[in-house]
C-alpha cells in the first residue's frame, strides 16, 4: 500500500494532522462501542446498558464539533494541498457518517428500552442478532481501514453491504407475514422492524466511510459507483 | 443581513465562487423538484412521472460529483480562508443532504410504483399528502434561504422539523391500529409506511442544510443545538 503521509516543512503540521487522525479513531471507537451495545442492550433486556448508549450521544456531538474545527483550523492556517488537502476533506465527510451512525445506534437504545417496558417482540429476535453481528463487523472493519489505509478491507466492507441489505430484505418480509397471522403483536413487532431498519442503515454508513475512504487513497470519488466497480478500481490502484 | 461576499484579488476567484453556487442551487432545483414530483406521482398513480423521478438519479449524482470537485479544486488553489473557506466546506455538506434528499425522494418513487403494481393501500394518503405538503415546503424554504442567506428562513425551516416529526408518529401510529384491525393491508400499509418515513428524513435533511447555513453565516456549528437555541442565536447574530 502506498504511503499516505507527506514530508512537511513544519514538524508541527504533521502533529497536527495526527491529531486530527488520532480524534477520528477515537470517535469511531466510541461509536463503534455504541453499536455494539445497543444491539446488546436490545438482545438482554439490559435498560441499564441502553441508557449508557444513549448517553454516549453527548461524547459523539462534542467530538464531532471538535474534529470539524480542527478541520477548518488547519485548511484555513496550513491551506494543505493534495494528499493532506484529501486527507482532511475525507475526514469531515467521514465524521458526518459516524455521527449518524451515533444517532441510528441511539435510536436502537430507544427500541430496547420500549420492547423492555411494553413487552417482548414474540418474532425477530434472531434477524437482529444475525444482521447486528454483520453491521457491527462492517463498522469495525471500515474504522480499521482507515486506521490501516486498507483498499482491499474498504471493498470488502462495501461488498458486505449488500448482503445485509438482502437480509434485511428477507427479515422485513418474514417479520410481515408474521404479523398477519397475528395482528395483535403488530405494535411490538414495530420496535423490532425500526431497529432492523436503523441496522440497515449503519450499514449504509459503513459502506459510505469507506468510499470516503477510497477517496482518500486514490483520489477518486467512488461514492456513487457500485461494489463490483469498487474492486476493479482498487485492483487499478495497487497495479499503479 | 450582513453581505457574505468579500473582495477578492482576483476576479477569477469570485466568478469560481459564484460558479460553484450557482451549481448548488441548480443541484437543489433537481433535488426540490425529485421531492415533489415523487409525493404526486404516487397520489396520482403516475407511473410515468415515479420513472422521471428515479431517472434524475443520475442527474443529481453527476453533479454532486462536479460540485464536490470543484470544492476541492478552490480549496487547493485559492487556499481561501474565513468567510469563503466557511462557504466553500458548508457547500460541501449541504450538497451531501440534497444528495441524500434524492435519494429518499427514489425510494418513494419506487413505493409509488410498487403501489400501483400490487395494489393500493386503503389507508394513508392523505396523510402522504399532508405530511408532504409540509415537506416540500422545507425543501423549498431551504434551498431559498440558501439563495439568499436568510437566517431567519433556515431557523423557521429547522422548527418546521419538529411538527413534521409529530405528524409523521400520529400517522405510524394510526396506520398500526388500521393494520391490527384489517391485518390482509399489512403489506400494502407498509409501501405508505415507507413513505412516510422517507418524508420523515427528507425533513431531517432539509434542517440539517439550514443547520450547515448557521453555520455559513455566523460560523457557528450549530449541529446539535436545539430549534429555540437555533432561533436565539440567530437574534444574537442579528444584533451582532
Amino acid at each position: 500500500m502506498r504511503e499516505l503521509t507527506t514530508d512537511h516543512i513544519s514538524q508541527q503540521f504533521n502533529s497536527e494532522l495526527e491529531t486530527l487522525r488520532q480524534h477520528f479513531l477515537t470517535m469511531g471507537g466510541v461509536v463503534e462501542n455504541q453499536v455494539s451495545d445497543a444491539i446488546h442492550a436490545l438482545l438482554e433486556s439490559d435498560s441499564h446498558l441502553a441508557e449508557e448508549v444513549k448517553e454516549k450521544d453527548a461524547t459523539v456531538n462534542q467530538l464531532d464539533g471538535i474534529i470539524d474545527e480542527e478541520c477548518t483550523r488547519i485548511l484555513a492556517k496550513r491551506q494543505p494541498a493534495a494528499t493532506d488537502l484529501r486527507m482532511i476533506l475525507s475526514i469531515s465527510k467521514a465524521v458526518a457518517e459516524l455521527e449518524r451512525m451515533g444517532d441510528e445506534a441511539k435510536k436502537i437504545a430507544d427500541h430496547a428500552l420500549k420492547l423492555i417496558h411494553e413487552g417482548e417482540s414474540p418474532r425477530g429476535y434472531v434477524e437482529i442478532s444475525r444482521i447486528g453481528q454483520m453491521v457491527a463487523r462492517m463498522v469495525r472493519e471500515s474504522l480499521d481501514a482507515y486506521a490501516r489505509l486498507d483498499l482491499d478491507l474498504a471493498v470488502s466492507v462495501a461488498k458486505a453491504d449488500r448482503t445485509v441489505d438482502l437480509e434485511y430484505k428477507t427479515a422485513i418480509r418474514s417479520l410481515i407475514t408474521y404479523m398477519m397471522e397475528d395482528p395483535r403483536s403488530i405494535s411490538r413487532v414495530f420496535n423490532v422492524i425500526w431497529v432492523l431498519r436503523s441496522l440497515e442503515r449503519i450499514g449504509d454508513h459503513s459502506r459510505h466511510l469507506c468510499q470516503h475512504l477510497v477517496y482518500l487513497i486514490n483520489g477518486v470519488n467512488v461514492r456513487h459507483v457500485p461494489a463490483e466497480e469498487l474492486e476493479k478500481i482498487a485492483q487499478d490502484e495497487k497495479k499503479a
